[in-house]
């Protein structure tokens, strides 16, 4: 039971990854946000024109999940394989639900990186769409499931 | 209702604000992450050293709303003239709030850069603790109040 | 007939703009993607999805144009009102035409950016494509006409 | 034929290179800025200074090769091994031509990056030669050569 | 007697310069670093080339300079006017002395612009000379000299 | 004697490290801040609350290094497996002493990274107290250790 990033002093430190393994390593995460009516309508009708709302969001949370270790200070920075981030409308529940799946080769795990594009990702749809209405809500940011690694496979509720 | 960073075909476009005035305006936005037992009892317990969790998140949560425009493909770059960033745990609810404002003389007001500013402080928080636990939830990401620009006043709830 | 970035010594230096006034200036740049004909037909072919590869030009080249002043070393910081990044498919040349739009209140132009905005959307469609064929061409960057600041109007041509 | 960095649904996600061997793999790029006369004579002229046009676009050239990942959204980030900028004066054609030569242990390419850092190198010219005429026009940006990776060697018309 | 970005309870905060006065600020820095014997050979030496080594310096000083928000946590983002690094060598006692001036007009000064452009050039000559001795030491980086803003004129040692 | 990222005209390169072997490297910097009297009083009353200014400085200097090839010219992108940044406080000689440690697994050494650690790390400091007295000093930034490596081991003074 420790702070990997905190030193016995409770100082600050990235964690040291020297003595690992590179393995292939793969984190899945996933998050929503919670529409007002007036965005559910409008992303719905397909008389108002909104193709770039998800593109844009894709590639931020991309670029995000890219630019991990230069957002979070003690990440240490990776040369991930690939990423790929993707969109459910939920009319019923009127909210956007996004994923993203990053994977690496790497010393340690890309749990920080998925969940990094998942939240650039969701900022982004909030500033598409905040002209409309500012009552969003981003919302249920987790880690579905990570692989590799000493500790091996994670899922969550598992 | 519209998508003001789109255009008539609904491609992507920074919206212009060239004709804006330049006016005070502030955003103040919260979110929080759900901790597992296990980690709330980290926090909690005088004899673990954890100092710099906290400092290392307000820090980032700071540094990421200054860095908003680079993150957020739309937003505006801003000369922003504060940014705090603050925290409340909440044992009874095993849980961490995040409280971000940030103000601004400028012609666009700075809700991302709150929302930024609270998003990089609770990855900043799951980082730090998840080798204790990935089970963490980042939720309730939102804006509480805003003030200044032509709409006036925004404040949740109201 | 000066190098503007340069001191007397021939040693690079950024300009003084302190004593310029902050006025509306605007900048208008466009450039070109030569396409081999394998790719034009793919581009064109409506049985081949591709709905993103401009979507991700236009963010990237807009998140291009607001970090000029990090890409090119004597550019001065600019609050950017706004920037849009246009796309026309020139199928009897073979190639797609980039067109970028970017406006300032501020003590310098914004020519730079909108050169910049024009070549990472190029660069980004290159990279795009590129798996079909690496033949591609990026040509004619320019200046088409730039407004505001002391020197006025300029118009490519006039 | 088909776009790597687009989905089935032609989505934008990065092309998953976790199956690729890490090879030494090289990418050498060229690219031209056509100048006006008042500026080849500014640059020819021995009384003018101008030590530091070149030094600054090299300079540049090689930091926008670095920075390629952050700038592409669907580039991967790599290692670079080197990379070099140069550039040959064509009095009688009165332009300027820049070539880069970039080589990395990968299991991607670095055509992008020797790309990147022509476009750079390019704009930086423009950049520090823009006081004197806003008339250059860049051209012919284009892969000369690569080398490594399952495809092997390209070489430009061949 | 109070550190400006530390709230009442020794919380980092960015202070808060909304009420100040845009004004124009000027803050020129300087710093040293001392060469063992081999290097200043070198670089005196006209048969070894090295034109690049203090370019190179120069534009790493100003693009460090320019990105001093990203770098310093609670550092204010600033528009800043201009920058120029300068050098001279100091052979007898075998150190270049780096000078960096910055202004701007903003709510609040240039002094951490200016210390960083000097700091910045000074590693990147280490870096650039590091191959032929690694006992150099940078040292003596401190600001000159300050103007504008409330607390006026500022002078070392007056 | 050469200058490493230089070409044989003087020319600026990144130096090639294509053939060198991947090893575990390390590097041991360390660099002071001379504080005026009132700030060592700040410092040192409890009284006065300054928790976070070492937090601060010690976030800063680790994201410092692990941004240190955007910020040095020809330095190379490296995967840090760790890094370290603590603080000693020097009463007697009203100095902080920063000392930053950093391993990699790599084709080149982490000296720059560790050199600039320490100087964001006394930039932040200088940055925290400068409301205070603007009259500190930064002095002593040096390399005292580096292992790995064809070069093997250096130790400064030996």
């Amino acid at each position: 039971m420790e702070f990997t990033h905190l030193d016995k002093q409770g100082k600050a430190k990235m964690v040291d990854v020297g003595d690992k393994n590179i393995t292939t390593r793969t984190a899945f995460a996933t998050g929503k946000i919670i529409l007002p009516v007036k965005i559910m309508k409008a992303i719905l009708d397909n008389s108002v024109p909104k193709g770039d709302v998800f593109s844009v969001a894709r590639v931020a949370g991309i670029m995000g999940a890219k630019n991990t270790s230069s957002m979070i200070p003690m990440c240490h920075p990776l040369l991930i394989n690939s990423c790929s981030v993707d969109f459910n409308i939920d009319e019923k529940n009127s909210l956007i639900k996004v994923k993203c799946t990053v994977n690496v080769d790497g010393k340690t795990g890309v749990e920080m990186e998925a969940l990094t594009g998942v939240s650039v990702a969701l900022l982004t749809i909030y500033d598409m769409c905040k002209g409309i209405d500012k009552g969003m809500v981003i919302t249920d940011i987790l880690l579905e499931k990570k692989t590799g690694g000493k500790s091996g496979i994670y899922e969550r509720g598992k």
